[in-house]
């Protein structure tokens, strides 16, 4: 870490410092420059004591060196980590594909998209049982009755199923039916959330907060990892920024950062990110062609009967279209679908 | 709802539109432009069915007329809602000053800054005993004891208690030790833990989330005013913007908006805001000055003791000195302290 | 346009704005809903309008119907604006790839950039002369003698020119060496100088600002198109946001959504879209998958000896190796290079 | 400035940056961390080489320890910036007051408000006559007309004239009208508007870019200071962000941060921070509060007949009572008005 030292520091105040940064068993280095002090704190865990460095009066800023993440980084572990779940390889050559609807409702239209999805080459079936909705009036998940419904869907297709836990308290009842826990966008940065999850044996599909930088999300995924769950998958959905003309702006940018930093899985979910039917298939190749392990899909036999955000499912006929395109593509970048 | 429908739109496909909007029990006005196709949707809970309109592939974009929030907007309840806490009235022309250390440490820190923040003249007593962090290896909060320390420094100093809860199976115990209980701003939109402290019999301060819209937290808010519990402080605390010489960007301009549009009382949070201990009072001023009915304010007697967020913790002399400025500026724009 | 009306408003004060409606030219449409009157009106260019309904005190806001654009919209002209630049078509099925070094420096350097470039595929040749710089101290550009060389450049390779014009002053001259104007993304509302380069016959190549909705970056193509020069290439670079893994964020998002609402072609600039050399690349290939017209990037051969920039150049290998990606990228989605 | 390198960097390529930086006149420190080595890189303008360090492949960040800018800097001139306009004290303990129209329109208008804001106490009279729109179709303004008549209005009121300039070309003609020039926030950075207003001897009224850090601002300023023209007052009038209730986000935050790294004077613009008129009073005492040494405010006797803007400005007597509020305000945090 290095201490930025404000111009008008007494000598007895950097020396007392000094004295903090060696009773802390770190090291201080001090270069006096052109017009600044900067003090090299050389040791292990710099980023337990920023906040301590940084309480101090005379230190203008602290700035670490090394990432805040461990277990997660690309320097912990240099190979990408393959898991496998119901059969499906995730995170290797090959991509993944989850689709579904974005809330359960009837078991007839649940059950015709769980066919088309796989038909159409689909790797999970995903869809909401709990909800979280803006409107505390909106719909708000069927619960275990859609938990019940997916898992009849996985039944008959075998595709396994994705579904989304919103609270410490659900974590038992989803991770019974479900085979991969999703944490959604608005819990990325609910940590006690993260913990239990952590605790689980299911993996994880992380998705990025909307206002969370690359950094926070995969300290969000060390939470979970050093919880002893190491199946984690990355989702960017997009995050907040001041335009307007799709619902987020879904940062493709991330996904090579991501590969760079850390060695987990990547997916992208344009439905979500983009949140208008007619933009999220580019998205959903142009995340492909940016280095993305799999994209989500939210697929709707009727949107207009959809509980929640219809106006982003495709129609059946769409991803069929769309999964051929992805084909094209994955094998454009060298990898397969 | 106002629906602006595409220019290639078919006749027919309009009129299944329009057939839906009577099923729906709405009156649908249909007005030809001179370019487009507006239908309006007359009737209520027009939010209710944004999701089902926009997923018509015809349907450009949905406008709702009336705002998402009922119960907390002010033309529910056209007064300002003040309660009482412990003896302390919230949301009158009197303003709150809640202050303490961001974390509880030691007891001998603990209750020296409880007499400090006292004798300035603040109402509440701030600290933290369950503690969001962004890394899991930094300190996470000493849990129980540290409420039942809270506690006690309340019964030392006559100080009612603000203490944030984290997750749905901490609200029994926070609520034992509590007045106020803090659901943080990365749970803003945590809608489990909204209905939970929506059916506790406590006051809540909710902070708005780092990248939410007023809107979206007006609608935080009305997740725990629908559940029963009407005694909700709002605070904002800053947010996420491209900025990088303040932690975050505290968003003054929200307190006259909040202030117009509901009835809840709102105070301001410049510790968080700004996160740089010299800017903290004029942020807590000019919150004053906008409109704001309170001010929390971190105070730590060692900030280099601090567990977390040391470098914005004002000293206990830095608080008393501040606390006869806002009587100042609150005395400007009519309102006691 | 929809003009909402205040809950409060009074009748007379209605009667006087439906007044002003008509006197408009235009025609009032008014509905009573559960909650709030709205008024419907009707007429062309309502955007010019706009600040005046909105300056009524009864009128909570005001919403366009129609886009503020014209000219440059899908709905004025539905197929592709292709044009021809030296030779080379600009917005066709076949894309084009403009490289070549952030500014120029030496000869040596440019004519070794250049033919690199040519060699590998590149249909255009980029350099800049006039160098917008944050600092007054960096390094402004070597002017005119740089556009001289560039002009030497085009004569070794036949690769047709872009560089970029700063100043309404500058275009006379930009214009006598270029064969296409840049004005680049902190003159995106730079209104006199669009004006100005709308006067010109050579293309202009508008990047986004970097806070500028799709909207207004299209409203800025409108003060180009309407000055009577139709031969307009936009260029997404980023956009700001919180996150700071990558210089700027790269909205990929606005591909789709500009396909769709205007017909003008639209490339991508990785290169300061993530400012970061191992990055570039995926994203180039992600804005072919999503639908750009071309791609642009910054090449040098000697990146430690560049005058700006040199952390986002690839050495000519790297854009070697990246034009076969691009070319096996766009033929997954049916385009050529 | 530090550079970090990549942890898989070789000795010779470290020992080639060493050379390097020894080459350019700086003294390496290297400091071998537990992680990672970091170059200390000791000298003056080290911000002059960031773009070379960076160029280096093993070269993972640079982070410059001093700011980028040095006259406008307290470092430079530890004193606040005070100068005189037409015998009004800028940067003083009496705060400024500029109000006026957004634009010039009637002359009957404009000369009713530049009496209204005089009386009021206003101390400078402001009013567009270059005016820069998002549509092209849109009122630009009446030129030089419209600067003859706030000259007009300076002779009949005896107030100081504020007005914009666009473009290098204008610089001359409205230097000759007005007594402060002002550079919006689309210009922030344009670079060569920049230069020529800082060759010009009247004062120079610079607002924040709408997506521009304060760090890039202050350049800005040192752009203008660097020319010669030391007579500059900020302006801040709001940030693009995410929240859209209001039309910007003023950020308040930026008051203190200014205050703190230079000595120039910062004003606050709320009615285009803001641009709702209930919103404006309480964000312009909240700026006073913060520091701010004065406010400019859009007024016009008629709203609905303004020719832009007319949702944002006040009425004479709405001024008249804010210009009381401020005094009380300013007295409160010990300034006058």
């Amino acid at each position: 870490m290095i201490l930025t030292i404000k111009s008008d520091a007494k000598k007895k105040d950097i020396d007392a410092l000094t004295e903090k940064i060696k009773d802390l068993g770190f090291t201080p280095h001090i270069s006096k420059g052109a017009v600044k002090v900067i003090i090299g704190v050389i040791g292990e865990n710099e980023h337990k004591y920023k906040d301590v460095f940084e309480s101090y009066d005379i230190v203008e800023s602290a700035t670490p060196i090394v990432k805040p993440y461990k277990l997660v980084s690309r320097e912990f572990k240099k190979e990408n980590t393959v898991f496998d779940v119901g059969g499906v390889k995730v995170g290797g050559n090959k991509l993944i594909v989850i689709a579904g609807p974005c809330s359960v409702d009837t078991k007839e239209n649940l059950f015709t998209c769980a066919r088309a999805v796989k038909s159409a080459g689909a790797h999970f079936f995903r869809g909401g049982a709990f909800k979280p909705r803006s409107s505390p009036y909106s719909f708000q998940g069927h619960g275990e009755s859609a938990l019940k419904n997916l898992a009849e869907a996985r039944k008959i297709t075998g595709l396994p199923i994705v579904t989304e836990v919103m609270d410490t308290r659900q974590v038992e009842i989803v991770e019974r039916y479900a085979d991969i826990l999703q944490v959604g966008a608005r819990n990325c940065q609910n940590f006690e959330l993260l913990k239990e999850v952590g605790q689980t044996r299911k993996p994880v599909m992380l998705k990025r907060g909307m206002a969370n930088t690359v950094e926070e999300w995969l300290m969000a995924a060390e939470y979970i990892y050093s919880g002893g769950n190491h199946q984690i998958i990355l989702c960017e959905r997009g995050v907040r920024t001041f335009e307007n003309s799709t619902r987020f702006t879904m940062d493709l940018n991330a996904i090579p950062v991501v590969k760079h930093y850390t060695h987990l899985p990547i997916i992208v979910d344009p439905s979500h990110g983009v949140g208008v039917r007619d933009f999220i298939a580019p998205m959903a190749l142009a995340g492909v062609a940016a280095g993305a392990d799999g994209v989500m899909i939210e697929v709707h036999p009727k949107p207009t009967e959809a509980l929640s955000d219809g106006m982003q499912a495709l129609l059946p006929v769409m991803f069929d279209k769309l999964m051929q395109d992805i084909g094209r593509v994955a094998a454009a970048v060298g990898r397969t679908i």
